[in-house]
Order: structure tokens, then sequence, then C-alpha cells
């Protein structure tokens, strides 16, 4: 039988503050490269960039009935995490439900299906990343769990986990890593700002990742090709 | 032999100023959910919203020839539909097509194929949707009906049928329906119109539309998260 | 083994740079329509145009090393074209090795795979065309041919030819075909240019491209469907 | 409101069955190179060969309630062709409807859909042409249209047309046209069977089809390519 | 750091046995429509159908290294089941790794990725489901885990867990599920051998499963069409 | 202009007959990873497995003229390879061609188009690799090149190069290296031969490759998972 389930546990609001001021492809990149939602999922407009935690929401195909329940359990500082059943394109979500969620403080929607009214969803600034934009609509028929764990768009989402999603794509970061990510991920810019301010001013990944040595010992042959 | 036919009928004026007032989403809903096509047809630039009337054009695969004697049965208010007669991504269209459309007066461009200068055109603010953005020319071989029924991105579209176009997508309206179709869509936003003020104001979905007697009788379950 | 060629040859500076006045659609065009890359390669922004000189690198899939290599081999108005030996959508290139190219004057990257980090690119205006954006990390395990020949996207690209990218996508010039190619695209600049203003004043292409007689030949018929 | 129309005209048996003597590719250019489904309905088994007269049905994403509507509609010598409302893969249909269908004596189904039990379905030689395989199961929640014309990957057919469907894909005929097509496609076969001894002999289509000349006219050069 | 669990636990060999007595469709069922990859993952050659233990193995794109690393975990009556960290079709897998797996009992590969050498892996009997079929070679260079929990095609799969796989696709059953799914499985075929048996001698769905007065209380209304 | 290349120079048919007894994969291994057509490129029926040298055709979308014009360059032990100007589908080949080949000894067609009337070609066993099979007719209007260097599905293939095809795909093998390819292709044989042997004796790979140490250098852990 279908559960929703109530007053789930979320990651702690200052490792998602932390985590909001990293990009998608840094968190990844911290946490060993995982948590990255496909690459079909992408944003309905840009820039954005946005980290909450995971109110998850399964829906059947053409049937958008479990998102006015999913709704309710969201919270200021949520984003709301919905998969199909099975794959469909459908736009399952649109202005009025942007408005109900806006209103309640929820920071946007990943959703591995489709959106509509997204030139208003645009002027509302309500963020959505999806695999597709689609006016086709849903039914009301067919019940869902709500914040059971699901799979979306590849991923493995638990609710109350963290989302990181920016012009680059979607990341979830687990409850329980949020803390160690968020950590990981400063260490990590703080090495590439240096890093970044050697190639700025014409220095070589080749000499600061100490790269020549490697290339050599595998190999690589160069020869000019200025007579070619 | 194919045929070009002149003189079309096309749906009244005014229906067509009344169906511009609305968004492809709620045109689609107000006929009963038909009429959209696919969703791979993208417009090239965003925020745009156009509606008119079909002016319906078969292409071969590769061959614009008869996009050129399509645009001489266009005039002020139209949307050129084209459709191939085999899947084909080419660029059939461009800016110096768009120009002879823009001063004819039509509105812009629904093709199932590709599209190139889309910077021109965007500059020109001449909208397009199609399936794909490709330089890829096209050559004047071969002949094709226009302005017969043709299908077009999954839709039936006949000549004088009303199109509306935005950011979410293509619909199509049946002449003889425009009127009604109008009238559906205006009942339709005045009910949004008020449902999204409760909604805004922080009301429940689940509450202004009745929904959890429903839910209680199909078997939904709630618990309670908070000791996992 | 794999070889890095060095002081590769270039096309001439100046054909470059006639060529950075046209469009992909023109360029392909003008060159009998061959060169273009398939429809996938899309830009991270737009609008966008740039001209270039092509440094050629092969990498392997999830593997981005011999960029770095290849970064050392770029000079001021090279555009860097990656393509990998099997496909792939991962992101291989972020802002750090933009960085690094902008700082050597390198124009753009084009790349048969995924990029990430855009929203930084879009504001350093260093312009990608890719057929991805994906965050997804790489790594640096295997070698590669720098300035070898390779095929990018379906067209064949071989280093210093000229690559001309727009917002319709990317177009290859071959070096030695360079200067004809610029000469070819301002004859058909200036054709179009004087065929665009007889459009603009509401002349047919029927009639200035002369297709009546030919299209009453094939057989095309008129009919009025005013009464239909 | 959904319809089912009962007691539909269908295409005189013996157009059909005169039909059924020609594959799909004949029938094809029989009929001037229309009613071609999309390339993506492929059949679960190979040879397959059918002809027959449609009964259609549409259906709701995930939802197969209305095949099981459409089954009392069908009789000897029908073929079902579904439709889903918007694009679905999921598994409409398994053996125990190709079991129903089978006693009633119809002789296939065309789904723009997916399917599933492929094994037993070989086994009972039910054939099947579909866009997917896969064993997602549906729901019977939704009504909609029994014999009303639908689109069907791309093509659209009326109720009591004729249905063709071989390795090679699926193709529709008109009702009003079967005769006339069934005609054209024994002219084109005889004429083919002709070719066919000439090509077997070893003519060439170059001379058997007079080419020659054409291709001189239009500029085509030969040059030898032995020293090269 | 890369992990390889050895000694898992497995689902009970019973349990797999009665398991592979059903086909996909009805597993998928049986078990609340969950468990399903997705549907490009498809076998090499048809008919085929096996049930087997999991072992999990992550790869790199483009490098098969871990694969070796997981045969040696594999023990009769298991079946390998690979899962790329990001999308690659590269051909991992051919005929000496089959062999290898062959020796040891292994009842087939399922791999969200490519394999090769399928003629050979065809006359070996060995099954495998895959998303493509590609000879392009991988590297050994990089790490993954073995027998942890993967996500492959869409689906969560853990060490142990049963997968069912036959020309459908494929399914997976938790390891503490797979008594109760077998149990859910048996009463459903013999369900639907007693329904089967029905709609052979005629009866109609709508009336073995009682739709009629449902069907009506929606609103479906019959009309005649013999005189359209 | 276009032109037609007579009497080119073929790789010999000593190497072209040593490299029919290898498969795709060998070959493509045994030449460094290079020359594989993209995986989209599937045979019609299986199991089949052909060399030949390479007779190249161009063609225009949707228009297989220059077919006829190839078939007459082609010789005993050729292969031909088709590839559009622009992406296309449509079925360019049926039996009439099909019979005209192979009266000429043609081994069989390499298209990255579509393909007909593939129960007749299957019946004939005149053996094609295509990216699609589709009924969809072609015209006979444009001109294009034959025996010029082509790229089909994604590889470079100049005319009298080698192809070979299987189950597993297309790989192209240059004129001048066939020879050593087919000698790398041996030696790569007999290697397996011994371990395919040693494997199906029940030895490891991890053993036969000497993996571990490298593994363990790598930082591979092991853990016992008999107690989770």
């Amino acid at each position: 039988m279908p559960v929703v389930t109530t007053n789930i546990q979320r990651a702690a609001a200052g490792d998602v503050e932390r985590l909001s001021g990293f990009g998608v492809a840094t968190v990844h990149e911290a946490q060993g490269r995982r948590g990255l939602l496909a690459p079909v999922m992408r944003p309905i407009y840009r820039p954005c960039h946005i980290a909450g935690t995971a109110v998850t929401c399964e829906v059947a195909p053409g049937d958008n009935w479990m998102i006015h329940v999913a709704v309710e359990q969201c919270r200021a500082g949520d984003i709301l995490v919905v998969a199909p059943t099975s794959p469909c394109s459908d736009g399952y979500f649109g202005d009025l439900l942007a408005t109900s969620l806006q209103s309640r403080g929820v920071r946007g929607l990943i959703i591995d299906a489709g959106v509509r009214d997204v030139a208003t969803l645009t002027e509302m600034k309500f963020p959505v990343w999806s695999k597709a934009i689609f006016a086709q609509g849903t039914v009301k028929e067919t019940l869902g769990n709500v914040n059971a764990p699901i799979i979306c768009a590849g991923a493995a989402v638990h609710p109350g986990d963290v989302i990181v999603a920016d012009d680059d794509g979607v990341c979830v970061v687990r409850k329980a890593e949020a803390q160690g990510v968020a950590e990981a991920c400063r260490k990590r810019e703080e090495k590439e700002a240096a890093t970044r301010a050697r190639l700025a001013a014409g220095e070589l990944g080749l000499d600061i990742y100490n790269m020549r040595e490697k290339l050599r010992e595998r190999g690589l042959i160069y020869r000019d090709g200025s007579k070619d």
C-alpha cells in the first residue's frame, strides 16, 4: 500500500547552507564522483543555483495526483523531487503547483518527467530541472509513495537528502554525509582558487600538476609538424 | 499530383485573437487534451507566444522547394506549418524566407525539421518552433502539397486551423472548434485565477480540490517518520 | 604510440579573419555543403560567433588527460577541437581549463562530449559547443594523439583547419581552401543582400528565383479552396 | 466523452486479401509514398507479414483499460491499432490479451507503445509491431475512444482502413483507396519482376532505367582512378 | 577507496529456483510493479530465460578492469551485473570473459553498457542483456567497487539479490523478498491460467473482469457506426 | 562537380581474404582500436560475417540515384558503402538493387541510412548493415560523388579500403595497412586461443594477466561480507 511518511529527518540546515555555496561539479567531485542525476535533467531557465532538502514523490505515468499530496509534506528550504514509476514526459507540473510550493518556501522542483507553464515559472523565479518541457496534461487517479527512497534520473534519492542543482545539472548528497561533503567542497575550492590564479597568469596545467614525467613514462611522443 | 490549394478557409480572426490570449497548456486542456505537437518541437528563442491560422506545406527530405511556393499562399495573421514526408533535420528555413514571410505579416513558423540563421531570426523577432537547429542546406527539386491536411510532429493539422505556440510547445485547434475552445479557455483561466490566489495564500490543493476523502478511500496511509 | 605534433601549419590569419565575418550556414553553403558537424553540437550560450584555427585532441572515454597536453599546443587565435575515441558525454572541460585557454588567447572549444561549469564559462565569455552539459568528472590515465586528423561529430578536422561556429552550429573549412571559401562567402552574402531587400519589399522568391515555369513543367496544380 | 463506435465500415475483404499479397514497401510506393508508420515500429519476431482491417484504440499513458474494450469490437480479419494519448513505452499488451484476440481471429497488433510476454507471443505466432518491448505493467483507470480516427506512430489511421505489416514496418491504406492501391501494387510488382530478371542477368539499372543521359546532362563526371 | 566485498549473502537457492520458473512480467507484477530495468536492456539472442543471484560491479567509462576482479567473486548460480559510473556503450565484455564466467557456472551477464563477440556468445549459449552491441575496446586503468549496491539501467541492485531475465527484459528481486515474491508469482500464474483458458474459449475480459459496470459509471458511450 | 572515380585501387585480395577470417572486435583491436563505425549500424540478419573492398557512394537525403551509378563501379569481392550528405533514415536500398549487386559478386552493403525489403534480402542472403529498417522510398534527382573518401557512421572510409562486418558491427581497415593488420589479428587470435583454454579450465584472468599486484598498488581493498 502506498505510504506518505511525515516529519522526515532532514539534513542539518547549516550543512545545506554551506553546500549551497558550491556548484554541482564541485559537490560531485568532493563526494567521490557520486550522486549525479543523468544529463537529460536540464533547468528551465539559466542561470539558477539552489540547494535544499529532498521531499520525494513517486508518480504513475501521466498522473500527478501524488504531487498534490507531496506539497503538504514540503516546508521552507525543501526541494521537491519527483520520479515516475515508468518513463514519462508528460507535463506533471505547472504554475499552480509552483504557486503552492513557493508559498511554502520550497526552493525548486526536480522531476524526471515533463513540466509546463515554463514562461510563468521563469517569471515567478521558481526553478525546475526536468527531462522535458511538454504541455501534455495528467490525470489524478493513481496512488504512490511520498518520502520513500526513489531513483530519479538514475540516482538514488532518500527523503531529507541534500539536493544541489545549478546550470550543470543536479547532484544528491546523502543526509549523513552532508557535513563531510561540505568540508571537502571547501577544501577543493580553496585549492582550485590557487590553481586558477596560476593558470590565469599563463602557467600550464602540465607543470602545475607535474604531468610531464608521467606522460613521458607512458610513452607520449612529440614531433615537429612545421615541415608537414 | 501535388496540389496547391489557394484561398483556403481560415478560422475567424476574432477566435484567433481570443485564443492568442491563452497559453498552450490552457488551450490543450480546454479542448480535452488534444492537439499537442510532440515535445521535440522547441522555440528557437524564449519567451515567445503567438497564435495564427495554419498554412500547411509538405516537403521532401532535404528539399525546401515547396516552402517557396507556400509563402505566396500566406497572408497576414498566418503561421506556416511545414512537415517533411520522411523524417529530416536539415535546415529548411533561414533568414531570407523569414524576411519574405515577415513582409507578408506571417507570425511564425512551425517546422518538424531543422532551421538555420537562428541568431538573425532572433534579432528579427521571427519566432520558429522546430525539432532541430542545423545549418545543413537543402535542394529545390521535389514537389509536394500546399494546404493539404498534414501530420506535423504527431498532430494532424488542416489548413486554416488555429495554431497556438509558446514556450511550452505548439497546439493546434480545429477551425470549427476555435470559438468553443476560446470560451472554454476563458472559463478555465477564470477558475484557475481564483485557485491561484488561494494557493498563494497558503491553502493546499488537497483541500481546495477536496482530495483527502478520495485518497483515504483508495487506501493512502500516513506514517510518522520522525523516529526513522 | 600516441603522438603530439607541435608547430602545426595553420590557415592564414587573414583568411580566418575574413571567414569570421560569415555565419556557419553561409560558410557551409559556400564550400558546397560540406564540413558541418552534427546538429547535436550546441553552444552553451547564445548568441556567440567565433572563427579560429583548429588544434585537435583525441581523448579516451571518461579521461581528459590529453586536453591538458593540448593546451600547451594552443596559441592565440586557435580553437581547441576535442573528440573522444568512443562516444562519451562526460564533463571533460570546466572553468579551470577555460581559464588556461583564455590566458593563451584561445577563442573557444568544440567538444563531441560533455562540458561543465557552464555558468562560469558563460560569465567568462568563453564559448563552447558540445553535445552535452554534464558535471560528471573524468580521470587522467590514457594517452591519445594531439594534432592528428580526427573525426568530430561526424566531420573530419585536420590540425590548422579553420573552424567557424555560431548559434547554428559548427563548420570546418580545410586549411588549403580557406581563401577560396572566404571569397565564395563574400559573393554569396552580396547576392543574398540584394535578394533580402527585394523580399523585404514584398517580392516573392517564386519570382526572384524564376521558379514558376519549372513548377508548372513538373506538374504542380493550383486549385481554389474557397468553396471547400 | 469517450465513445466506442460499433459496427464500423471495413474495407472490402477481397481488397484486403489482394493487399496481403504485397509487402509494405510495395504498398507504400503504390499509393504515392504515403501511409507509413515511423520506423521505430518493429515486429517482435521475423519474418512476419499480415494484412487486415483496423480497429483503432486510444489509451492513456500507462493505462490499458481501453484495449479490453476494443477487443470486443474486433472480429476475424481485423488488426488492432493502439495509440497512447501521450508518448509511453509501457507494456500494455501481453499473452492474455493476445489469447483473447487470437480466439476472435484477429491477425495482429500495431501499438505505438510497449508490449510484453514476447516469448509467448512468438510461440503463439501472434505478431505485434511496437515501439518497445517492456514488461512494465499498466493500470485500468482511464477511458478513451475506440474506433475513432487516431494518429499512430505519425500516421493517421481510420477505423476500417487496411493495415499491411511486414519485416519492413507498417503501412495504412485508406478504406476507400484499397481497391485502387491493390491494383497499383499488382502493376508495380509485374514491372519489378521483369526488371529483377534483367538485373539478375547482369544488366545495369543505369541502362534499364535510361539514366546515363540524364546523369550527363546534370554534369556527372567520370575520371580514371587507376593512377591515384 | 574502492572495495571488493567477498562472501556476500545470497538469496536462498530454493527461492531463486522457484523464481526461475516465472517470466519477468510476472515477477514484476507480483512484487508490486517494482524492480524493472529500463527497456533499453535487450538480450543478445532470443529466446533466453535465466534467474540467479547478483554479483555487482562498478566500472569506469571505457574501462573493464573491475570485471576481471568481479569474476573471482562469482560462483555457480550467479549473474554478473555491471553498471558504468557514467553512461557508456563500449564493448566491455566478450567471449574470453564469458568463457571464464561459464567455467565458474555463472548464468549470464546484465550490463548497462555494450558487449561484443555476440556471435560467439550466442554459440556458447552465454546470455547477455545489454544496452548496446559495440566492438569498441576498453582499457584497464581504473578501480571501482565490486559487490556494492549499484544502480543498473535505472534499478537499484544489491549484491545477492535475485535477477530474473527473459525476452521481455530484466527484473531484480530484493534478497529478503525472494520467497514472498516467488509465492506471489505462483498465485498470479495460477489465476492467469484459468483466465487464459476462458479467453481462449472466447469469453471476453470485459465479462471475466466485470468491467462493464465500471465503464458505464465512468461514462463510456457506445454508438453504432454502421451508417457512418 | 560530382565525380565518379573508376578503376580504383583496391586492397590486395589476399589481405582481404586473411582479414575475412577475423571478427570485427579482433580487427579493431589489432589496428589500435581505430576504424569502428558507430554502434547504430546493425546487420539486418544474424549471424553474418563478410569482408571486402569498399566502393564508396555519397547520396543526398531521400535520394538514391547515386547508388545506381555506384553499382556499375562494383565488382566481385566489393562491399558498397553508402553515406548520406545529411542524416536520413529512408529506405534507399531494396531487393532490386541487391539483385543487381549480387549478380556482380558484391558481398554486402554498409549504409548509414535505411534499407527495405529485408525479408527478401534475408532469403537472398545478401547482408546489409544499416542504421534503420524503413520502407520509405527515395527519389532520383541529386548527384553525388562515387569513390570519393566519405565519413560513414562516424568513420572515414576511402575507396578500396577493407571493410570487415559481423554481428558486432562494422570496421574499416585502410588499404595500405591491410597486410599489417591481418598479421596483427593472427597474433592476437593465437594469444587469445591460449588464454581461452586456460580460462575454460578455470584459471582466473587476475592471475593470467598478473593483475593482483597492480590492483593492490592502486589501493583496492577486500573485505568479508559474510557478516553483513
